[in-house]
């Protein structure tokens, strides 16, 4: 497919924030950015030229809305693979099937990390008292319990610290198929946000460390102060899953880094990424950017940083800041025009940005 | 009025590029933006939330766009007086009528920029061939005639370099009234692009050098090379003028910098201004921000810039050379989403960074 040409239309399956974005780094370069999400009160709705509001089980409606787009990506891994499927009839499809087969199931994907000789945390496929049982005797307590599909920001998750714990993880799956992971003793997370063109060409962003709490992201600090060996590794990692997966658009590899300097992937989103979103603000070339460049099959940007960023996501009530926000100079603040502000809603985020 | 909370209506009089890159600026921002624009193919309807395409003479579409909107702004100052008023009627407009009735007329204009304190060129109103003959006995050979009001981008313009060329100038006015200016001999065209909070704050980004041809703008350099008297003398100005304007939001102040450093008031534009494009991809805070930032009631963002930059002007078949520009590492592109690329036309621009 040669480089679409301006004023092509881009598809986006899924209308949240990082939907929003990637319609407004689409608009820049000249696009029209075509949304489909089921909601009518879409946050990217609001910024894209088009919005087909309907069902993601309406396989019609999403072949003809793929129909009108000359290519096809999504804002995240879960939309329905029906709705996929659909699009994927009717337009090129990027990133492609490979990229959400493999990242689709915890136990799948950790399985492809090693084949690309990444390490990751000890695991086991879980599926009933009995297979929980050998995989604790393997990974030991505390270990984590996770549906093996549709987790995402701690959610689909149970920690089990001793034999007591077992039954009532083993509930909280609800009967899905699950993994259990032992618990990594790190001492960071960081993350690498990545891009991988069309034509194979690779560019990742400087490595960022990450503070979770409650299983939801609440800072990204980049880049991470790292040593040169274990920066090195971190990238080696996002480029190895990245030309693994065959992937087209972004990707973001979260790692967790041991006391030693040993680095583990925890997870793969085939997808731009919350950890990412510093580099809107830092970097010449941002994310949102980078994603619908490689889409459009254009060369990938410069992802030097021309600052250092510490990214806050403003989570449920901490939106309400905004007057102290808004008054804080150099602090970029970016919202994302979500109506109600639910308790572990991301409402938006804030960039501070300080010379490099 | 305070500050507008997010998910406010911000509403925009006119849907080319600046009122796009003003829409997408205000949805980062978290704001609802909405488009008033006849051309139901207007660049800035695709990236907003709401698309009023209807004619500027319906002044009964135009106040009830306006009173779904917590504010109004516009985009350029040529949006038709009737119009403005019909908007003003239904909701706060921002800037207000002062800025507008301060430099729609270009004899007005300089007439505020003297009481200012504020140098111009010479220049005198022409009605008719009689007060033709006064204007050119004060301003010599040659002189440049424009129309008082709705010129840009050299249009209604006509050079009268000797007696002989004073007919034609004359007709090429159209019976409009008309301004005589003395050619200035000047050494570089600068802007100074600013903002005035609603609060009265004042943020100035650094002066550009601007190469123009044909009338039309092809490149702002920025920060331009300057002595620090000129380059205070310039931030002064832009000052006076959003002072004496009581402006609220960005204004731009075209200047002819002379052989010996004096600077000359050349056009204020009330508004975002093409100048300023750098600054969306140099400076922490761009002059579309500024602007959604002023018109909402918020305090001014930091004006500091990160990079040097030199912006270009796509016009007409430039853009054509988008295959080149996007290979380019380091070029920031930025199409406008316009369908046909006609001589003259701002087809997109695009920044070119160093650090600073």
């Amino acid at each position: 497919m040669p480089p679409l040409p301006p004023g092509s239309v881009i598809g986006i399956l899924g209308g949240g924030q990082l939907g929003r974005m990637l319609a407004m780094a689409g608009a820049q370069l000249g696009f029209d950015v075509h949304i489909y999400d089921p909601d009518p009160r879409a946050p990217a709705a609001r910024v894209a030229a088009r919005h087909a509001a309907a069902p993601w089980e309406d396989e019609g409606a999403v072949h003809a809305f793929a129909a009108r787009c000359a290519v096809v990506t999504y804002e995240w891994e879960n939309v329905p693979e029906t709705a996929l499927q659909a699009a994927a009839g009717a337009a090129p499809l990027r990133p492609g099937a490979r990229s959400l087969d493999l990242t689709r199931d915890r136990v799948t994907e950790k399985r492809f990390a090693r084949d690309c000789g990444v390490s990751t945390v000890d695991f086991a496929a879980v599926d009933d008292a009995d297979s929980l049982q050998a995989a604790l005797a393997r990974t030991g307590y505390p270990a984590l319990l996770k549906t093996r599909r549709l987790g995402y920001d701690g959610k689909g998750q149970a920690w089990i610290r001793s034999a007591a714990d077992t039954e009532a993880a083993l509930a909280a799956m609800g009967g899905a198929p699950a993994i259990l992971e032992a618990a990594a003793d790190f001492a960071r997370e960081l993350s690498v946000v990545a891009a991988r063109g069309a034509d194979g060409a690779f560019a990742a962003w400087l490595p960022g460390e990450n503070i979770h709490a409650g299983g939801i992201l609440r800072e990204t600090r980049a880049p991470a102060a790292l040593s040169q060996a274990v920066r090195d590794e971190a990238l080696r990692i996002a480029r190895a899953i990245g030309e693994g997966m065959q992937h087209v658009g972004v990707l973001a590899v979260e790692l967790f880094e041991m006391a030693d300097g040993r680095l583990l992937l925890n997870e793969i989103a085939p997808r731009v990424h919350n950890t990412g979103h510093w580099t809107m603000d830092a970097c010449a070339c941002g994310q949102f950017e980078q994603h619908m460049r490689a889409v459009a099959g254009w060369p990938l940007g410069p992802a030097a940083a021309h600052s250092r960023a510490v990214m806050t996501n403003l989570i449920g009530a901490d939106v309400d800041a905004w007057p102290a926000l808004i008054a804080e100079p150099g602090a970029r603040l970016h919202l994302y025009g979500k109506r109600e502000a639910r308790p572990g809603r991301k409402m938006g985020h804030v960039t501070r940005l300080t010379p490099i």
